[in-house]
């Protein structure tokens, strides 16, 4: 008998009809022997709902008030998979998130999980009860309802699996694992068996939006088993999904590169001529942190006469405020020759944790990028992942080349680079 | 400095544009320099669209499942009036039940108060906040979310009202006071400027359902000072609406009939040829009692020859009920000649508190009808009211006839009883 954590989101659980479908799938593995607990977002559409009617009455509505609101959704969802499970002659009980009590910091929007309340919950699971607890959702010190912000539910549901200690997190959703790339852009992407923690981390920030980061961060801390499965095969189905692991012996693929990850949100910036001295990329991004843009990569090129060309990238709606903090706080006080910007690029992602112990990924990357004549403007690296920023209109085409060239599309039977 | 307690339903609440005139009322109080306490219900149409989902997945869902769904209703408001305030400059903060912490017994959509706990919110209120509380739910000893049954949120103004000391409570509603009687029947009903709790409760109970009866107990019990308001009076109106009094002496307008009650929600059932016996009426109300079967008006005959009529009223929706256990339980036992029934009819009552003092008054009714030819087929009595059972045809004309025969069309200047 294992202890199972389920997490089924907003379309999973969008009307009566998807609801009775998700009981069915929990009383499938109650009746397999396990003891279940499932958390649950709102019924897709319904944040939203609840967000315009506070927004209609105040454009920047107060965030304590908003999470009053906006935590009624999952509230919602509870009671009815409560119902739904109780009308397949189950034992089943809802608790919200100031009900289990998941204590959070009062970062409103934003919390974060401090602690979880377990008792209730094994208390309930020990009568053999199903245990169905509102993602998203926690209070403060004080008993103020807090939110965890979008996708919280995740988060919610892994943070549940290490206070219970629980076999396994499984996160149900509308896709039925982690490819090798976005199927839309290569028809022969592959489902991973397996990925592991820090892959997924760089996958998950760098745009293959399966999982929420911190919900994946949260995971790899306290070591919990989590799988990705959708919610849409049939109840049941015996597919295992793609499983997250955090231990690297078992990544059984042992693939070198588990995927390409990509995104055209970003906006290049280039500033030539920078005398070359202790302190200049504070005296760069300095300003530019001061303003609260994130910036992404950063490459600083060696030095020719003294001088440097520095660039990096931000996000695409930062970029006009870049260039705007850059010609009036930058380069009057450095002395650039020019700053030059470009929001017509993409960035494209190998990753995998072989590449900590395998040389020539990143020039067998290059050279595959070169035979398409596919033009590098910069390069960014760490232990398990390779970036190039290209020009946008050959973003798929790079992906497609890349995916073919790591060979994604077949299983990795055993260790496969011939360099 | 007055600290008032304002309730406003579900209609008041209905959209974001009556939630801002609800706001501009409440700062109106508030810029007079009163605290104020706003209890709110679900905007209109949300609790029947979550019940519906409820039901959707099952037709009799767990009543503790059912509250978990409900009380979301009344959280969404409270946050929405909380944002609303706020728009205007206001300080303003939401509780829901379990914040404020409204201790209820356990019983699921029909929970009763226990306590309450003001200290939060009467350190809110010296803080010069506005609090705006969830109506109709609570939280049990256990901290279950418990609701108070439809129409409780008029009761949790009541019961704030009460546990804060309030120098008024204020229940705005969609009508502005308490009427002599239904103005869809009678054009010339006059607006009430007082009532007393008494009268109030026999109107509630009869029909007038302009407070829910349970909130008029609670308030009599604790003397609250209870006004019934229209909140869709301009925002500045100086109307007073209805204040319903505890004490007689407050009720200025010395009115011996307050009003006209009437309903056509009850059925008649007459067993004929009953032995007049000790234990009779039990012999023949215990098995109705048994089946869960409320009784209204019982009347029971002078016994002729040893034999009596017997009859009594039940909800129209358990006649057909009443008339089997009364065939097959009682009718064997007792040994009646015949049962007859008759779902056709009303009832029409008179209320005032006056008739404690006053002789005449029911001769006065019986006159009145008698010369409308009107039939009354029961007569029951009480302290404040009088009620007749008459044909369901007749019934707008009788309460017509009354209304004018105690000329409740007129302002009251003094006793006006002319026997």
């Amino acid at each position: 008998m294992s202890l199972i954590v389920q997490k089924y989101g907003g379309t999973s659980m969008g009307s009566p009809e998807r609801i009775r479908e998700v009981a069915k799938r929990v009383a499938r593995f109650h009746g397999e022997g396990h003891q279940l607990v499932v958390v649950v977002s709102a019924m897709s559409g319904e944040t939203n709902r609840l967000l315009g009617l506070a927004k209609a009455l105040n454009a920047e509505p107060d965030p304590r008030e908003l999470d009053v609101i906006a935590s009624t959704g999952e509230q919602v969802s509870i009671g009815l998979l409560a119902i739904a499970l109780q009308s397949l002659g189950l034992k089943a009980k809802s608790y919200t998130g100031a009900q289990v009590r998941i204590l959070t910091d009062d970062a409103y929007s934003k919390a974060r999980i401090l602690a979880i309340d377990d008792a209730n919950i094994r208390k309930d699971l020990a009568e053999g009860c199903i245990v169905v607890v509102a993602g998203f959702q926690g209070v403060d010190e004080q008993g103020n309802i807090t939110t965890l912000g979008r996708g919280g539910s995740d988060t919610t549901g892994v943070a549940l699996a290490a206070a219970l200690k629980a076999d396994e997190c499984q996160i149900y959703t509308d896709v039925d694992g982690v490819y090798t790339t976005d199927p839309r852009v290569e028809p022969d992407a592959r489902r991973l068996k397996t990925v592991t923690f820090e892959e997924m981390l760089e996958m998950a920030s760098l745009g293959s939006k399966v999982l929420q980061i911190r919900s994946v961060e949260f995971a790899g801390k306290y070591k919990v088993k989590l799988r990705v499965l959708s919610s849409f095969t049939p109840v049941d189905s015996t597919d295992e999904g793609t499983l997250i692991t955090f231990e690297e012996d078992e990544n059984m693929e042992q693939a070198i590169i588990s995927g390409i990850a990509f995104n055209r949100d970003e906006a290049k910036i280039t500033i030539t001529g920078v005398p070359d001295k202790p302190g200049i990329a504070f005296s760069i991004l300095g300003p530019v942190a001061d303003a609260n843009i994130d910036v992404d990569v950063i490459i600083q090129n060696a030095s020719v006469e003294g001088l440097t060309d520095f660039s990096f990238t931000v996000h695409r709606n930062e970029f006009k405020r870049t260039m705007e903090v850059l010609e009036t706080k930058v380069k009057p006080v450095i002395g650039a020759k020019a700053i030059v910007g470009d929001d017509k690029i993409a960035k494209v992602s190998l990753v995998g944790i072989g590449m900590r112990t395998h040389a020539g990924i990143a020039s067998k990357m290059f050279g595959a990028l070169a035979q398409e004549r596919i033009n590098i403007q910069m390069i960014s690296t760490s232990e398990i992942k390779t970036s190039v920023v290209i020009d946008e209109k050959y973003m798929e085409l790079a992906v497609r080349v890349l995916h073919r060239a790591f060979e994604l599309d077949k299983e990795p039977v055993q260790e496969t680079l011939k360099p």
